[in-house]
């Protein structure tokens, strides 16, 4: 069935039927706002996936797009220290969408939400000339606020995961490649892997002194990390963590992708030298491989990247930015 | 200069430049995040305007644009009782946008929010194929939250300002007439006037049992409110509180586009009988008008609207349903 046959009204309606209970949430959706309490400090942020720009419709299902729709901004939340707790979400839905695929995607977006005990509690839905998502997600900080300013000189840096997977993805998706060993990068820019446990754990230990997620690319990520925190950085592009797929169809000694590359949604941050071992353990009871990459430096050194004899590497472009390319 | 030469992050460093600064945030725009502190009940809403499909760029100033992306969802903050504090805003821009008219849009919203005490804390910008904009605001509470579900048999029905100006007006907009007679219902379209005085007495005073704004139309928000309360109601349409430049187009006697349009965002509530001369003071002292047009049934009477001779009327559609037209 089509949306326009069904209407806004019923599909909302039977949307609210889904909605798990959530005693947190004194009135979901289905009012003019929702209402629920936010003791402590909240963080909150909004990420928006649009149609032809961030995804193309024949690359996914719209399960995997809701989930990944959740997941980069529980990136966002999980950056800061927090844990994900209420989110809405924007719809613009063209006027031919099956009813279908719109469950589908509620269910990869509630899902993923769930996953994290984070509730749905507020939206809307339009008619769009094509599919767009907008979400908000809070998140509550049980141990403080992490923000990008406080990466002191001396620190260590550390990336969770591999870099570079999901800008391959995106050009093996683009360049329609279909062997297997491409399989695992297009997934990674199919839905990133959300670090949860590996940042409650920083946050409740208090390990980091600056966290960002890389969604634009490690080096400009971690320039806006520099720039807050009012220091420089060093990293050595051979300790970059590049999976097994990524070496395989780049090559070893390929690390532009893996500095530049987009939307790996993995974490970035700077720790005191003298907490190594915690890290290390961390890694262990996560599950999650962590890789320390570089150190910081003060600001009048800026940010560099070495290779592997120690020189100095030069970068044809930082990271993305939607309006400046090439 | 156009958007694509500046990029993203320029562009945004100079938003930032131009906040004001506002104590309550803890951090606003510039990291993963913002995050704020929230005492007591927080009402939440988002909603979205899109090109071609919420308005056209010929029809409107890009400030009158931002304007109103704040001022709906205003609307549904002040439908709770709320008063808006913290708003986050995502938009997709189309790449050869002129940085002069995205600042305009600024201006507009940023004038709109300040003229409230609400503060911009956060947001996103990307690519898109048209403009979008998708707000999501905050409000709090601070004599408790009105919902739609308290209507009680025997309330009086009030609604503020005049109905159907809006829908009239996109339909001149449309149709491209100029004359002035039409200009203050086009007005009304572009940039609709939010109730924030009438809206903090009502809460303030405890008045109100349910509380919607207009943004479908007043028989399709009405019937929401009686379907949220569990009761029914009769609209007296010859009550309909209908604007000069309304009756000069229409007629005197038109009802329809009053009782069907949509987009006027005026507050529609039901009171107790008993305060009838408290609202008639509210509506002085707030200097805006507010008119009784029905008043609360059972259930099982339905909603009905009666014409001048108390006949029944029967509407072809009751409102605005993004999916199904016509």
């Amino acid at each position: 069935m089509k949306l326009r046959d069904l209407g806004e009204f019923p599909f909302l309606h039977r949307l609210r039927e889904r909605l798990p209970m959530d005693h947190r949430v004194l009135l979901g959706v289905g009012d003019d706002c929702a209402a629920v309490a936010l003791p402590g400090t909240t963080v909150i942020t909004t990420d928006a996936m649009i149609e032809e720009v961030h995804f193309r419709r024949e690359w996914t299902t719209l399960a995997t797009l809701g989930e990944k729709a959740f997941a980069i901004n529980a990136s966002d939340v999980i950056a800061m220290g927090g844990e994900p707790t209420f989110a809405l979400l924007s719809l613009g839905v063209p006027q031919d969408t099956e009813v279908e695929d719109l469950d589908a995607f509620f269910d990869g977006f509630l899902r993923a939400a769930n996953a994290c005990r984070a509730t749905l509690i507020g939206g809307n839905m339009s008619a769009a000339p094509c599919l767009m998502i907008s979400v908000t997600l809070l998140g509550k900080t049980s141990h403080g606020v992490i923000t990008r300013a406080g990466a002191k000189v001396g620190d260590d840096v550390y990336v969770t995961g591999t870099l570079g997977d999901a800008a391959l993805g995106l050009r093996m998706l683009q360049e329609g490649r279909i062997d297997s060993s491409v399989e695992h990068v297009k997934e990674r820019f199919l839905c990133p892997t959300i670090r949860f446990s590996v940042s409650r754990e920083l946050a409740a230990q208090h390990l980091v002194h600056a966290m960002i997620d890389v969604s634009d690319g490690l080096v400009q990520d971690l320039g806006h990390l520099c720039d807050a925190s009012h220091v420089g950085a060093v990293v050595d592009a051979p300790a970059l963590p590049m999976s097994l797929a990524y070496q395989t169809v780049l090559g070893k000694n390929h690390w532009e992708t893996a500095l530049t590359g987009g939307e790996d949604y993995e974490l970035l941050f700077s720790v005191a030298r003298e907490q190594r071992k915690t890290i290390a353990q961390l890694a262990q009871t996560s599950h999650c491989p962590i890789t320390r990459i570089g150190h910081i430096v003060s600001r009048s050194e800026g940010l560099t990247v070495r290779g592997q004899d120690g020189s100095l590497l030069k970068l044809a472009r930082s990271g993305f930015d939607h309006f400046r390319q090439g």
